[in-house]
Protein backbone atom coordinates (compact mmCIF):
# COMPACT_ATOMS: atom_id res chain seq x y z
CA UNK A 1 0.00 0.00 0.00
CA UNK A 2 0.92 3.77 -0.16
CA UNK A 3 0.01 6.66 1.95
CA UNK A 4 -0.58 10.19 1.39
CA UNK A 5 -0.07 12.39 5.16
CA UNK A 6 -1.59 15.40 4.97
CA UNK A 7 -0.89 18.07 8.06
CA UNK A 8 -2.36 20.84 8.58
CA UNK A 9 -0.89 23.32 10.73
CA UNK A 10 -3.22 25.34 13.07
CA UNK A 11 -5.31 27.47 10.63
CA UNK A 12 -6.49 31.13 11.86
CA UNK A 13 -10.00 30.28 12.74
CA UNK A 14 -10.52 26.48 13.72
CA UNK A 15 -13.61 26.57 13.93
CA UNK A 16 -14.14 27.40 10.64
CA UNK A 17 -11.68 25.12 9.23
CA UNK A 18 -13.48 22.26 10.31
CA UNK A 19 -16.46 23.13 9.25
CA UNK A 20 -14.72 23.43 5.64
CA UNK A 21 -12.70 20.72 5.96
CA UNK A 22 -15.86 18.02 6.53
CA UNK A 23 -18.42 19.67 5.15
CA UNK A 24 -16.99 20.79 1.48
CA UNK A 25 -13.41 18.98 1.17
CA UNK A 26 -13.83 15.73 2.92
CA UNK A 27 -16.68 15.27 -0.20
CA UNK A 28 -14.13 16.40 -2.54
CA UNK A 29 -11.40 14.55 -1.59
CA UNK A 30 -13.69 11.30 -1.34
CA UNK A 31 -14.06 11.53 -5.61
CA UNK A 32 -10.26 10.65 -6.05
CA UNK A 33 -10.36 7.56 -7.98
CA UNK A 34 -8.11 4.77 -6.25
CA UNK A 35 -8.63 6.46 -3.07
CA UNK A 36 -9.05 2.83 -0.24
CA UNK A 37 -9.03 4.47 3.10
CA UNK A 38 -9.34 8.59 4.89
CA UNK A 39 -8.63 8.81 7.90
CA UNK A 40 -8.21 12.05 10.05
CA UNK A 41 -7.50 12.38 13.74
CA UNK A 42 -9.82 13.22 15.87
CA UNK A 43 -9.33 15.33 18.81
CA UNK A 44 -5.98 17.28 18.38
CA UNK A 45 -2.50 16.29 17.36
CA UNK A 46 -0.49 15.87 20.20
CA UNK A 47 3.28 15.11 20.77
CA UNK A 48 5.12 12.75 23.70
CA UNK A 49 5.47 16.13 25.10
CA UNK A 50 2.21 18.04 24.55
CA UNK A 51 0.19 20.05 21.80
CA UNK A 52 1.65 19.98 18.58
CA UNK A 53 1.83 22.69 15.93
CA UNK A 54 -0.72 20.83 13.91
CA UNK A 55 -4.42 20.98 13.93
CA UNK A 56 -5.48 18.05 11.68
CA UNK A 57 -3.37 15.37 10.27
CA UNK A 58 -5.21 13.18 7.27
CA UNK A 59 -3.94 9.94 6.37
CA UNK A 60 -5.11 8.76 2.65
CA UNK A 61 -4.60 5.29 1.99
CA UNK A 62 -3.95 4.15 -1.81
CA UNK A 63 -2.72 0.82 -3.34
CA UNK A 64 0.85 2.10 -4.48
CA UNK A 65 2.72 5.72 -5.00
CA UNK A 66 1.79 5.38 -9.00
CA UNK A 67 -2.29 5.44 -7.57
CA UNK A 68 -1.16 8.92 -5.11
CA UNK A 69 0.84 10.38 -7.71
CA UNK A 70 -2.11 9.57 -10.42
CA UNK A 71 -4.54 11.16 -8.12
CA UNK A 72 -2.63 13.94 -7.95
CA UNK A 73 -3.06 14.29 -11.73
CA UNK A 74 -6.55 13.90 -12.25
CA UNK A 75 -9.29 16.19 -12.45
CA UNK A 76 -10.38 15.31 -9.11
CA UNK A 77 -7.19 15.33 -7.11
CA UNK A 78 -6.19 19.30 -8.57
CA UNK A 79 -9.98 20.31 -7.47
CA UNK A 80 -9.34 18.69 -3.79
CA UNK A 81 -5.54 20.61 -4.02
CA UNK A 82 -7.33 23.71 -5.32
CA UNK A 83 -9.51 23.49 -2.37
CA UNK A 84 -6.90 23.19 0.47
CA UNK A 85 -5.28 26.67 -0.52
CA UNK A 86 -8.85 28.08 0.33
CA UNK A 87 -9.30 26.82 4.06
CA UNK A 88 -5.62 26.00 4.78
CA UNK A 89 -4.26 29.28 6.34
CA UNK A 90 -1.81 28.45 8.60
CA UNK A 91 -0.05 25.84 6.12
CA UNK A 92 -0.19 22.40 5.38
CA UNK A 93 2.60 19.67 4.66
CA UNK A 94 1.87 16.18 2.23
CA UNK A 95 3.87 13.50 2.19
CA UNK A 96 3.61 10.41 0.06
CA UNK A 97 5.29 6.86 0.24
CA UNK A 98 5.15 3.32 -0.19
CA UNK A 99 4.88 1.20 3.05
CA UNK A 100 5.03 -2.29 4.01
CA UNK A 101 3.78 -4.01 7.30
CA UNK A 102 6.46 -4.73 9.60
CA UNK B 1 -8.31 3.55 16.78
CA UNK B 2 -5.24 6.05 17.05
CA UNK B 3 -1.64 6.90 15.36
CA UNK B 4 1.30 6.98 16.43
CA UNK B 5 3.62 8.67 13.42
CA UNK B 6 7.26 8.60 13.88
CA UNK B 7 9.12 10.85 11.04
CA UNK B 8 13.07 10.34 10.87
CA UNK B 9 14.37 13.13 9.35
CA UNK B 10 17.35 12.16 6.78
CA UNK B 11 20.14 10.68 9.40
CA UNK B 12 24.22 11.29 8.42
CA UNK B 13 24.43 7.56 7.52
CA UNK B 14 21.37 6.07 5.78
CA UNK B 15 22.51 2.90 5.47
CA UNK B 16 23.55 2.69 9.00
CA UNK B 17 19.79 4.04 10.08
CA UNK B 18 18.31 0.98 7.86
CA UNK B 19 20.30 -1.32 9.80
CA UNK B 20 20.03 -0.23 12.95
CA UNK B 21 16.41 0.18 12.80
CA UNK B 22 14.93 -3.24 11.05
CA UNK B 23 17.79 -4.84 13.26
CA UNK B 24 16.85 -3.70 16.09
CA UNK B 25 14.88 -0.96 16.55
CA UNK B 26 11.72 -2.97 14.69
CA UNK B 27 11.78 -5.83 16.92
CA UNK B 28 12.10 -3.86 20.02
CA UNK B 29 9.26 -1.82 18.91
CA UNK B 30 6.81 -4.72 18.32
CA UNK B 31 7.44 -5.71 21.59
CA UNK B 32 5.02 -2.62 22.89
CA UNK B 33 1.61 -3.99 24.04
CA UNK B 34 -1.27 -2.75 22.62
CA UNK B 35 0.56 -2.34 19.27
CA UNK B 36 -1.92 -3.10 16.55
CA UNK B 37 -0.23 -2.61 13.21
CA UNK B 38 3.16 -1.09 12.13
CA UNK B 39 3.69 0.21 8.68
CA UNK B 40 7.05 1.62 7.57
CA UNK B 41 8.15 3.73 4.43
CA UNK B 42 9.62 2.03 1.95
CA UNK B 43 11.69 3.93 -0.83
CA UNK B 44 11.78 6.90 0.40
CA UNK B 45 9.36 9.82 1.47
CA UNK B 46 7.94 12.20 -1.02
CA UNK B 47 6.17 15.69 -1.62
CA UNK B 48 3.94 16.48 -4.08
CA UNK B 49 6.98 19.09 -5.15
CA UNK B 50 10.15 16.65 -5.18
CA UNK B 51 12.06 15.04 -2.47
CA UNK B 52 11.14 15.73 2.04
CA UNK B 53 13.85 15.94 4.27
CA UNK B 54 12.23 13.04 5.97
CA UNK B 55 13.94 9.62 5.70
CA UNK B 56 11.73 7.11 6.93
CA UNK B 57 7.95 7.45 8.34
CA UNK B 58 6.83 4.61 10.22
CA UNK B 59 2.79 4.75 11.62
CA UNK B 60 1.87 2.70 14.24
CA UNK B 61 -1.56 1.83 15.30
CA UNK B 62 -3.40 1.85 18.60
CA UNK B 63 -6.84 1.26 19.88
CA UNK B 64 -6.97 5.11 21.10
CA UNK B 65 -4.84 7.49 22.52
CA UNK B 66 -4.82 6.08 25.71
CA UNK B 67 -3.19 3.06 24.68
CA UNK B 68 -0.06 5.20 22.99
CA UNK B 69 -0.07 6.82 26.61
CA UNK B 70 0.36 3.51 27.95
CA UNK B 71 2.37 2.10 25.64
CA UNK B 72 5.49 5.33 25.93
CA UNK B 73 4.73 4.96 29.84
CA UNK B 74 5.76 0.96 29.91
CA UNK B 75 9.69 -0.68 30.00
CA UNK B 76 8.98 -1.70 26.38
CA UNK B 77 8.15 1.66 25.20
CA UNK B 78 10.95 3.14 27.56
CA UNK B 79 13.64 0.95 25.88
CA UNK B 80 12.28 1.86 22.03
CA UNK B 81 12.46 5.16 23.08
CA UNK B 82 15.75 4.83 24.57
CA UNK B 83 16.92 3.37 21.28
CA UNK B 84 15.87 6.03 19.06
CA UNK B 85 18.39 8.28 20.69
CA UNK B 86 20.89 6.20 19.68
CA UNK B 87 20.07 5.91 15.53
CA UNK B 88 17.83 9.24 14.56
CA UNK B 89 21.18 11.38 14.03
CA UNK B 90 18.92 13.74 12.00
CA UNK B 91 16.37 13.92 14.43
CA UNK B 92 12.87 12.39 14.85
CA UNK B 93 9.30 13.92 15.72
CA UNK B 94 6.49 12.30 17.20
CA UNK B 95 2.46 13.00 16.36
CA UNK B 96 -0.18 11.07 18.06
CA UNK B 97 -4.17 11.30 17.98
CA UNK B 98 -7.05 9.11 17.98
CA UNK B 99 -8.55 8.75 14.14
CA UNK B 100 -11.57 8.62 12.61
CA UNK B 101 -12.36 6.80 8.94
CA UNK B 102 -13.94 9.62 6.80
Amino acid sequence: MAQLVVMYKTPTDAAAFDKHYFEKHVPLAKKIRGLRKYDVSKGGVGTPFGPSAYHLVAILEFDDLAAIQAAFASAEGQAAAADVQTFATGGVELFMFDTREV
